[in-house]
């Protein structure tokens, strides 16, 4: 059979095919999807589960005129695939190769950069709005498609509730796989469920059609009873009376895997004026058995593959444990031990590796869903009877709580612990999840306590730090190996750094993780006959002054590390304390990131590309011995210390 | 007839009332909110319209041990006069008096601080699973009081969604008085007009019950078609299907204005299993004619007394215009002028005095109701097709929508215009909304561009610069008049600051509105015969390097006034810049708002208390002058410039 998909260069290609080629070329896609994950870590499951939708929207709108938002953008593969880039599909998330999620940069076909859920509906109404005023004879259709897990965001209903009270032309697509990451959550979910096991009922609706249409609708009191009723046994009936309530016309629910059925629908759809959500059923992993058996585990694989149907990983990783599993570990320890301890991820129980907790102590394990504002203002009531909450959420995705946390948390100075998973760089999933911003965002807050783990060693007495302390506080890491730095190592306490070892010729203050790193850029210093000291900061606030400015005034050069960015993150604090303290800062160099958005990449080689990999930071040391000190330097003279 | 509301010490004491004497009290209640309106700007139609709520609430439930949140806080002024603090009721918004919304320091009725909307559903599950889990014999009810126009916040429906999921008892009151400050928007808005407006159906309700009672319900699909009918009829018919489907029992709508059948109502609720919605229909402004029949204008009205049921102004003010007006204007201007610019609020039309707008441009106006989240997403799709799109929000608001900035404005460098009313301090209302934060939070993003106008000449030319610049741009100013300081203006340009003119002495260096304050410093200054220069930041980012840092490195002294949060701010910027180009910022003191909440009261009160007032600025230069620069000099000399 002559393959298909090295003919698809765009979706007028695909219109070409037939039903029964269409067919073929989702079997070809499910196989580009599976050579995808033999070679690297990459979104699986969530992609399988769509071939069948993608397929059909492209052969049912011209996306190079209509609009299409991919509301979470990691499901835009065999959309990738079949809108010119099928050539260079097995670079995805590769440094300089396809980003994970859509990317205007790479094609016309990508309206924006998406890997936060639930944003899709405000900004394909907002496409709507924008072509409505600017050309409104241009009948362009706008299309968004949203993962039922995501119907947990609230910013979802606010913008369908927007777009309900606009009457706006405008189809949004539930692609209901009853999952997130980890199986979905909350009243909703479980109406859709009752929605989709009504198995009886797509056969009757068209029966109490008929029937209604036949029912007269005047004006007397009477009729408007009947009127009323006509109208509840619909909604309530043929369900999504949710969305219908928000001003929505909801249909469905449909095959997502029928290619023909979901045309079929989009040309209805197209016709109907005013907001219509289309209820689509899919199966995550479908096509790939172990995949569609247990999704959570084909979410985001390692590389493996296929021997006899079963799955063979490729290698095992002999790694130390992460930073994550630390603290899980360190976590599951103190709730073991305090029952009023208890912990809240957001749909994110895999990535943050919790299924321990919730298996062993689901009283205190709350999945709340992708609702961070939530999470965090559920924390504050927990914390406000006594309990001690932690909110465990990936960096990035904190930023959707910043309200929450400065006024459920730290304005009334409950005590909630924050768990900012991947802070810094990291790595394939590029700049919408890169946690860059953490530190700046998070230390102006008063009553707010800030955290980084040096190492591995740090991170249990951080935690069980956190949870006796009374107010918030904030622990920061990456998404990488726990390395232990050898020292004897100092009790966490409130506000101090830990001096390991001072230099001659200057002092290296690490700020978290990067402790590993410098430590390592110390030891090749060393070999070089360079003295240099390493400082473990421990707290972003309140800053060690002591210790951090003896550094900056005694030693004969500082370099500050971290792992975020530059402008107003911890070298920031410590410039803002020694100009406080009077003390003379000109001999401090920051490294961090910079005034840019990172691109995908391995973590190493955006680490070593951003200056912050243990040879880079030996380089700067070394520079700024060659350079003549104080206020003659060029900042120049170092390309990373830049913003 | 005897006054009921002094002897009235704490909900114990309503609880002795007849029926009758609850209703004299009711209006000795309104009585009092008028007299407090004769004497400041305090919130008036919404406390109005929930007196009888009030009272109801606290003779039906001991909120001593119950649980009660108030959503959107200001509506509390009943509730504190019933809890012990009618002596001090009179107080109310002044410094050092009662807090206009609830405060946990005040009393043990107040859980917490709430002038945000759209989290006390959150907060109110955290209380009821930390009680199910520290205290489970012990039950207390939870009830979190909402009014409708925070139903177009997307928390509260996150929150609901988790609660129906957990099937938590929890009573939620949708206090739907038709209005959020202005009327309240979207889809499902409407539906509750359609609920509200059934008024032969409560009659009907009953019949209905009572049929759908008899109807068999057994095991076969016939059956089950006819249980799932009965289903339908009953939540499509009874109304409040959004909320059944998210789990919740819907009951209402009910008379919020009659004390006794809200009663009835929560001994019914109380006994139910599970989250009910308990939907109450209430006038805002009730009785006081003037405030039903314009409830936004008497949202926060200046003070006026009552003359023959009309109601007379106490005094006109005669500043200049505001901030928000001069903005306001501006937009206008260029709005007319180019039909490509439309305009975002988040139910503030008239704090942000767009009404005008809102009249005349129609088309290009969009009130999207309280989510802030979805209004910059929604501006991220006006902007990506064509449209430059102003989003106008309070400071402390905008912290709702950080990664919507973060991810669909600044990730994709779409050309949004972002307008931070209420930067600094507000005065009244304290420190949920006070906007010490948005400098903190937007400089460290990539691509954005941040303007402070220091004048009312500014503003003009920053308004239609940031309409003109591609990429985002957020413009911040504070609740005040906008001044106007002499001087030859130059032009707006990217990242250019205005030296208005040099001192021998030192330069003050302005970063937004507070350069009249500046100015005057320096008059002051120069009276005494000391010259300090001025100049104007106009720029937050990028920073004029060259000019702040010549001033940083030339003159004898520098003090950067901000009207935001000292960490990681605009002085933090300087610092920032001063170390990257080996500049010595030894002569550098920062002047803002120091890491801790800043109580309510009058703004020029706050502003003196932090040193940002005139004289306490000349104080500190003057203070600088006396002190021995450099590292010598001991910081604690200026209390102001500690944080």
């Amino acid at each position: 059979m002559v393959r298909l998909l090295p003919t698809i260069h765009s979706p007028a290609d695909l219109k070409k095919l037939t039903p029964k080629e269409l067919d073929q070329l989702a079997v070809e896609v499910r196989e580009e999807l599976c050579q995808l994950a033999a070679t690297r870590t990459a979104h699986f499951a969530s992609n399988l589960g769509v071939v069948e939708l993608t397929l059909a929207l492209h052969t049912s709108f011209d996306f190079g005129r209509d609009r299409l938002i991919w509301d979470t953008g990691h499901q835009v593969y065999a959309h990738k695939m079949v809108t010119g880039r099928f050539d260079r599909f097995q670079t995805m998330r590769a440094k300089g190769g396809l980003m994970g999620y859509p990317n205007p940069a790479e094609s016309e076909y990508d309206m924006l950069m998406t890997g936060h859920a639930g944003c899709s509906v405000s900004t394909a109404l907002g496409l709507r709005c924008g072509d409505d005023q600017l050309r409104p004879d241009d009948r362009r259709y706008v299309v968004a498609v949203v993962g039922d897990g995501a119907f947990s965001c609230g910013t979802i209903f606010e913008a369908m509730n927007n777009a309900g009270g606009l009457k706006k032309n405008l189809l949004v697509v539930l692609n209901d796989n009853k999952m997130s990451i980890c199986p979905r959550v909350g009243g909703l979910a479980e109406s859709l469920d009752r929605l989709r096991m009504a198995t009886f009922y797509t056969g009757l609706k068209t029966e109490v059609q008929k029937m209604l249409a036949r029912m007269p609708v005047i004006g007397d009191p009477v009729e408007r009873f009947i009127s009323q009723m006509k109208d509840a046994i619909k909604a309530g009936l043929l369900g999504g009376m949710l969305f219908e309530n928000l001003g929505f016309r909801y249909i469905g629910p449909v095959d997502g895997h029928n290619i023909r059925q979901l045309q079929k629908y989009f040309a209805m759809v197209r016709q109907f004026q005013g907001p219509v959500l289309l209820h689509v059923v899919t199966e995550k992993g479908h096509g790939f058995q172990p995949a569609a058996e247990d999704p959570t585990t084909f979410h985001s694989p390692a590389p493996f593959h296929r021997e006899n149907g079963t799955v063979v990983p490729i290698r095992k990783s002999a790694t130390q444990p992460s930073f994550t599993q630390r603290v899980r570990d360190a976590v599951l320890d103190r709730m073991r031990a305090d029952p009023t301890v208890a912990i809240i991820t957001a749909a994110m129980c895999q990535g943050t590796m919790l299924e321990p907790i919730r298996e062993e102590l689901q009283n205190r394990f709350f999945d709340v869903g992708i609702c961070e504002s939530h999470a965090v203002a559920f924390a504050a009531g927990l914390a406000k009877v006594g309990m001690r909450p932690i909110v465990d959420i990936y960096s990035t995705f904190m930023q959707r709580a910043y309200d929450q946390i400065f006024q459920e948390v730290a304005l009334q100075n409950l005590p909630v612990v924050l768990l900012l998973d991947r802070a810094g760089l990291v790595g394939p999933d590029g700049p919408t999840h890169h946690g860059a911003f953490d530190l700046t965002y998070l230390r102006p807050l008063p009553n707010m306590t800030v955290l980084a783990p040096g190492d591995a060693a740090d991170v249990g007495p951080m935690v069980a730090w956190a949870l006796q302390h009374d107010g918030p506080v904030a622990i920061r890491y990456p998404k990488a190996p726990a390395e232990t730095v050898d020292r004897p190592i100092a009790p966490v306490e409130l506000g101090r750094a830990e001096t390991i070892r001072w230099g001659a010729d200057g002092v290296l203050i690490a700020c978290g993780a990067t402790l590993a790193t410098c430590d390592e850029a110390v030891r090749r210093l060393a070999a070089d006959g360079i003295d240099f000291g390493l400082i473990n900061a421990r707290f972003v606030k309140p800053l060690d002054t002591a210790t951090l400015l003896r550094a900056v005034a005694d030693a004969p050069r500082t370099v500050i590390v971290e792992e975020g960015a530059l402008m107003g993150g911890f070298g920031s604090a410590v410039l803002e304390s020694a100009s406080l303290a009077g003390v003379d800062a000109g001999r401090v160099t920051r490294l961090g990131i910079p005034d840019q958005f990172i691109e995908h990449g391995a973590r190493a080689e955006l680490l070593a590309q951003l200056g912050l990999d243990a040879q880079s930071i030996a380089e700067t040391c070394r520079n700024e011995i060659a350079t003549t000190c104080q206020t003659t330097a060029d900042p120049r003279s170092n390309p990373h210390a830049a913003q």
